[in-house]
């Protein structure tokens, strides 16, 4: 049977493995760092519907079923799809698993729902409820910005230690046999909520990164490891200035984030596209994860990889009324 | 190991047992039939907040509470908290899980919450995912009407295929430890999103009925039983309009509801409350199961339940894009 490790980690006994992913990208995103990676990217951001939320739902399609063509399964073949979204009431995935007819557990744990829907699709798998399950999550800019801050047409100028929501979704399906595939999901640890009192809504790395110290020390504490046992730690979307703020967190701890560690928000965007701090959303360590890191795994570059998404629970409701943004962090991790 | 029985429905083979259950509920809610199952109830709607949104949050603080104080448990003794709620980006759980700092899995099934956090915390004790989970949900009347419809202050006249959002919010606190409750986790069915084409969203008993009757098709399929072998059938919150519909469907599909069907929706308020169809939101069937279901199973009343909590899955952003109502059902199966 599967087992705690210490107050927040699990140890898989029966470690489902990843069959297929997919990760279908904005052109921005497409023109990053990682364009060799993304091996499909939309022409307009639009999709040719009539808004961007409608436009975010066809990403969530592309994705999902990239993955199913790569893994030549049909939908009928997914036993559950585990995914959510940035927007009210994650209705880009409500949609998607309504036209795919795949029995949806829906979740919302903002930027970190690609982890969350990971840990729950694992857990179901090591124990045979399912024998495959679709991880799908992903975000859209301009749908993002106008629920969240302001619409585009309102041209406001934005702070320098912002971040920009990726357009993208990106789509992991894992499966009972360990025959399916070489990439294992062994560990994970379930984060809490973690709240440092950062009120500013545009300042989403300095809200998450404490949240991704908080999970990344709970789970080096419960399993006896640090940060060199990894060839791989990347976090989601903390940005140039939370990754920063979780390197000095962790150095001032007592563990060490060296070379072997990325955020996948930094990483998305290069310096001359203007996103200062880099990306966020919960696309962005969906896409990420989807493509580079699943390659770097698959192709035996790196042996194991630790992904800790990271997400800002707030709602504006909230935001407006005085609370402070809580955020949270889950980790998986992976083995070749 | 579980099992998957036919499309949709699972089987635990480590049956979670339920340790402890609790509601807080709203004082009209504690004055309709359910009044002697309803142990605890606010003075004021408002709980001492400044907002109703805030005030949502402290139902949910004192239902996690309560069933804590009856299991005799402190926070850090539940390794899981699995919930969420109908309040964008379900910022009361994530309030109340900060507070409480147990590690969250937060989920979005809109007023299928209960169901969704049954069914993923009773899968992770069933392979030693945690040994004590709690599932939490709830909804409060005037923070969903001002979020969904209209403030209160605005007057409108209600519908009278309409419902009335509930007040409250219930915990379920779920163990893997078989002599923690005689009351046992021992099925579930995992609904598909179903879509009628109903885009009127003052109906929800109409827009949800579908997915109710999907799923219970479904599971009376893949177990080969039917109606007569439950002691208890209870739907979310379809209200009475919503419930005849499904009774219709069923009929007309070759099963029949008999007097062992209710709907928590419909039973929770008098004629003379109100509320036209009955109650809906996410802490309708999580208030009625945490205390009146809860409380039948466990005195032996009834010997098996079906819960089925339904959920629209619609934003008001999509609503107001005209697409139509995407809902989804859950079911879950409990034996004394």
């Amino acid at each position: 049977m599967n087992k705690k490790i210490g107050n927040q980690t699990y140890e898989l006994e029966n470690k489902p493995v990843i069959l297929s992913t997919a990760s279908f990208v904005g052109k921005k995103e497409a023109c990053g760092p990682f364009n060799k990676y993304f091996k499909h990217c939309c022409v307009d951001d639009k999709m040719g519907e009539k808004s961007f939320e409608k436009a975010e739902r066809k990403f969530f399609e592309k994705a999902l079923q990239l993955s199913l063509d790569r893994a030549d399964l049909r939908p009928c073949d997914i036993d559950i799809l585990v995914g959510g979204d940035i927007l009210n009431q994650i209705v880009s995935t409500n949609y998607t698993a309504r036209d795919f007819q795949i029995p949806l557990l829906g979740v919302y744990g903002a930027c970190s729902t690609m982890t969350e829907s990971l840990i729950i699709g694992s857990t179901f798998l090591s124990c045979d409820v399912g024998n495959r399950i679709a991880c799908l999550t992903g975000s859209h800019f301009s749908a993002a910005e106008r629920q969240y801050r302001n619409p585009l047409e309102f041209g406001n100028q934005r702070q320098t230690y912002s971040q920009w929501t990726a357009t993208g979704a990106g789509s992991t399906i894992l499966s009972s046999n360990p025959k399916d595939g070489c990439v294992r999901v062994s560990r994970f640890a379930i984060g809490k909520v973690t709240d440092y009192g950062v009120l500013d809504i545009a300042n989403m790395g300095a809200a998450m990164a404490p949240a991704a110290f908080e999970v990344l020390k709970a789970f080096f504490s419960d399993t006896k490891t640090s940060p060199d046992d990894y060839d791989l730690i990347a976090t989601g979307d903390l940005g140039k200035l939370g990754a920063d703020i979780l390197r000095d967190m962790a150095y001032k701890n007592g563990f060490k984030l060296g070379s072997n560690y990325m955020d996948c928000g930094h990483s998305l965007f290069n310096a001359d596209q203007k996103t200062f701090q880099g990306a966020s959303g919960a696309g962005c360590s969906a896409i990420v994860f989807s493509s580079y890191i699943y390659e770097k795994l698959k192709r035996g570059e790196i042996k194991n990889a630790l992904l800790i998404a990271t997400g800002a629970l707030m709602s504006t409701t909230t935001n407006q009324q005085g609370d402070s943004i809580p955020c949270i962090a889950h980790l998986v991790m992976f083995e070749a």
